[in-house]
């Protein structure tokens, strides 16, 4: 076995002003660690011919693996085809493959005429084996100096995780005899990561050197990662599963769940489980929170629809709140909450309803009402239940926070109305 | 003048094996640019002190300003403090003003007991200057190493911010004296890349050295950024603008807005400006809609709220969609798009609605029905229409796709209506 590492490097000005944000290194990250593969560094440079090549040669000489993206479109913009041929001593060809897949694009797919700008994109450098990109015009490359792997492929997050899945993840396991590496995460709430750190600690100073264990709070709540990295995948798996289960069995009064799943997919799989269905009545989150539900496939088994009433007429005209509710109490409070969960309930015959109200910033506020403040109702078939959170900070985060958390105050009843305990 | 470069250093294994996506490293890279600094490299690294070592020696050497950002927290696996107090040859000393922050948030805000673990965040290297951190326990460090800045923040975005806005950002000004940078930004529909560039060929060409052209595709629509860099504003300004306007003039058939804003926010102007408003009726994409509207400040103004009719039973109930319809022509259909946006009008008393209904994949496509078919439609006082979408791809960029697309296929109605042909 060698320990094999990997680096990425992104390539376009607009990673670099801000424009986009990098979601395809987190993928390809993830990829190579299911294939054994860790990445060393992950580097973003402009489309500047003297940075790409700088970085070519510092990631190659710390990575056997080098994965490039971006920097492959038709226009003039895209330097990274040239810059690797040149830097790689070859000579732009017309690759006929490729040209008969572009020119089969234009005609039955983008039913638009090709130009020769896109002609070109059929053109390689002789030096690099293509690998096909079905779902694009720009094809992968793959190089190799010095016994580094240099993959080239377009930014464009769909065609590089095709080329990734079809060509990239099978040859790097052909080629390299990868450790295995392994990662188990379990989710905690309502404790800080100090405190959790304290609970641990002797766990903690007790793992093995090739288990690693990470901190990962986020919303409010801290996640907890060990990653195991080894030879023989049932001699790792099992002592990972050993000392996973310890930090379970010591975190138990705070554990939301043991594996590395979204808040919503937590509350899905119990809802799903119990055969049980959901609605949401959202204002502040503006349907945020049906959006997290319904982004994973398979959410039509406990989900049903939602009312986002934003507006108090929608409120009251929709969600049948009470005038003088919205009136003495205002729309962020526990009555108003309360109303708009049991409505939605009925509306929507669910078993669950979840309805929120709140500040979100950066206006609107007040001193009574500040920024930040929350109101959650949940609505049952035996009961209703509410409560108050200030979260702090901007509009993005305090959406996001709170979607998490009402969610976890639901899952908290689920688990309470099934067990008579809070814990699962 | 100078032209100043700043890298930015991002630590965390969470980062390298894609549990977490960076969004910190954008925003940063926005607002040095605002400053005049571009930022020439970004790396991120993991919790591996030689590999955090030599990103400092390698970033050293390419920036004269490195913002380094993670590994600050409390855990055993945030190492970035005592690596810095190393490398700039200093030793931990207790920072007296921090431990009093520490210890009001833990008394007055975060209502814990503080412990020792927590008392150690307010140490900091004798070789530092300290930049408070008024919205977390970490705080932010300020390291000078032969006329190279380095700036350590906390990984946590809204610390990040903080600090940059309430230290860095201003210190940074006060240090340098940055050339110019401004960005111009286009967007356009309905056209592809490559034609795009064809349609500016001439125009691209003719751009003076100092200002480069971008092109950005994304959901099916291009941007175009110019970016222009210099010594004197006013200049720089009117070149910029010259250039910038004869973009708009030839590209004025496919322009959607000439500044960079989402396509959300295109149309929350448009509907401000009208004073009129807004609701949608979502099936396929869930919220999603609701949530791009609403995540920005003074929605209100022209959005009332949403029906998410996920399933059929509520399109029927709530939207009043014929039973008929959807046994006969299914629920991804213009009959149903048509009756969904009719009732979401009414229901929600609005000047517009947009329905839409479609299949996102993984699962529930068909031959007829394939993953990836949308239908969209509009109600308005006077009528309604509906568009039907193909799609590719996975569920995520469907979702965000047809949002865009729906709320584009909106904006055409909206300037139609307004003028009588689709272009404003």
């Amino acid at each position: 076995m060698e320990k094999v590492f990997a680096s990425i490097i992104t390539i376009g000005d607009e990673l670099l002003i801000g424009q986009v944000i990098d979601t395809n290194s987190a993928w390809m990250a993830q990829e190579l660690n299911k294939a054994g593969i860790m990445v060393r560094n992950r580097v973003a440079v402009g489309d500047v011919w003297e940075d790409i090549w700088q970085a070519l040669d510092e990631e190659s000489r710390k990575s056997p693996i080098i994965l490039i993206t971006g920097g492959l479109g038709p226009t003039a913009d895209d330097i990274t085809k040239p810059l690797l041929c040149e830097y790689f001593g070859g000579k732009l060809v017309m690759h006929e493959e490729t040209l008969q897949h572009v020119t089969y694009l234009f005609e039955k797919v983008f039913n638009r005429p090709m130009i020769e700008r896109n002609r070109k994109q059929a053109e390689v450098p002789d030096v690099c084996t293509v690998l096909k990109n079905a779902r694009g015009t720009a094809p992968g490359m793959l190089f190799e100096k010095n016994g580094t792997l240099f993959i080239s492929m377009p930014g464009v997050p769909h065609e590089m995780k095709w080329i990734m899945d079809y060509h990239v993840l099978p040859m790097l396991a052909q080629r390299f005899t990868t450790g295995v590496i392994r990662h188990r995460t379990l989710l905690t709430a309502n404790i800080g990561e100090s405190f959790l750190a304290e609970l641990i600690k002797d766990l903690e100073e007790a793992l093995p050197d090739y288990i690693k264990l990470a901190y990962l709070p986020n919303f409010g709540m801290v996640r907890l990662r060990l990653t195991a990295q080894g030879t023989d995948a049932a001699t790792l798996e099992a002592a990972l599963e050993h000392h996973f289960r310890l930090l379970v069995q010591r975190t138990k009064d705070y554990l939301v769940v043991d594996e590395d799943l979204p808040m919503e997919l937590v509350v899905g799989r119990l809802l799903q489980a119990r055969n049980q269905t959901i609605t949401t009545a959202e204002s502040c989150t503006g349907g945020y929170i049906a959006h997290l539900i319904t982004s994973h496939s398979g959410a039509s088994a406990y989900y049903k629809g939602s009312v986002v009433s934003y507006d108090n007429a929608i409120k009251e005209s929709l969600l049948g709140v009470s005038h003088e509710t919205l009136t003495t109490q205002g729309a962020v409070s526990e009555e108003t909450v309360v109303q708009m969960a049991s409505s939605a309930r009925s509306l929507m015959q669910t078993d669950y309803a979840i309805a929120v109200s709140g500040i979100m910033g950066p206006d609107g506020g007040s001193t009574e009402k500040p920024v930040g403040m929350v109101w959650v109702g949940l609505a049952w078939a035996e009961g209703v239940r509410a409560k108050k959170f200030q979260f702090r900070f901007d509009r993005k985060r305090n959406i996001e926070v709170t979607a998490t958390q009402a969610l976890n105050f639901l899952r908290e009843l689920i688990v309470e109305n099934s067990s008579g305990a809070i814990q699962p």
